[in-house]
């Protein structure tokens, strides 16, 4: 977007660049999740992260799917939230000194991870069905629905065993 | 925290730290809140914000009173997931150029906020009981299920009146 020019005029284009949005953010995700696994500790919690990496390469072409139904060229833009979340989910993992905390602190960073995208699907399936674009919010919602079912497994896998083994 | 030292070696520790966090970022919410106010155009989405503000400095407040019963200093921690989420928000509200449009996207931006403070309420409660204090659980469930409020009653406007207008 120019720096001079108001370049979103209509609701299709916030739609597209909401896309292009969420499409920078998969990717960012995908190259977050190797140095998540690597610092989780908890079998079944690294083996979570293995899943949702596998999930979130899904989720890339599903994006690049909607591009194509909608007729615009699959592209990122900068998307300083995730960037920010990314940023913080380093920082907090950098400052904890013990593998059993940091196995929490992670669940929690992948938490804000799976809200920012749920947040943003919600509203790409919103403003696509506004649009008329029914096909285009059923692909969306496939994506969605995993990354909602990614969070409800971390909150289970928190408060059974990663949080009790934390505060031993 | 420091560049050089581990410093969050117990769950009460990550606590507290994230307790700092949503701390700062709930504050940074109150100073953006009324940017967000002046740009909307809709009566009652206007009124959703003004309101959400009310909210939001008792919410400050709660965090205070949880920081107090737990025995620590009121403080916050930078948190690049609240800057960036908040950056995003003004970078594509700047960029939008109808008022109608504008609103839609106001409301997704504010969802992205919501769902921020949402997953951290939610992390913050879960450890609070796991470390005992139900006390300091209870006062968070009642920020978290004021944001969740919150979140549903845009979704709510979002979907009966504003997404319509945007796409006229």
């Amino acid at each position: 977007m120019g720096f001079f020019s108001k370049d979103i005029k209509t609701l299709d284009d916030l739609f597209v660049h909401t896309l292009q949005d969420i499409y920078y953010a998969e990717k960012q995700i995908a190259k977050a999740l190797p140095k998540m696994i690597d610092k989780a500790t908890d079998p079944a919690l690294k083996a979570g992260f293995e899943k949702h990496l596998s999930e979130t390469k899904g989720h890339i072409e599903r994006v690049e799917q909607v591009f194509e139904m909608h007729g615009v060229e699959a592209k990122g833009v900068d998307c300083p939230a995730i960037d920010g979340i990314l940023e913080e989910a380093d920082e907090v993992s950098g400052d904890i000194d013990d593998k059993r905390v940091l196995d929490a602190g992670l669940i929690a960073s992948a938490q804000a991870v799976e809200h920012y995208e749920m947040t943003r699907y919600g509203t790409l399936i919103a403003w696509a069905k506004q649009l008329g674009r029914n096909d285009c919010a059923s692909v969306l919602k496939q994506n969605l629905d995993e990354e909602k079912a990614t969070d409800k497994k971390l909150t289970e896998m928190a408060e059974s065993k990663v949080n009790l083994q934390a505060a031993e």
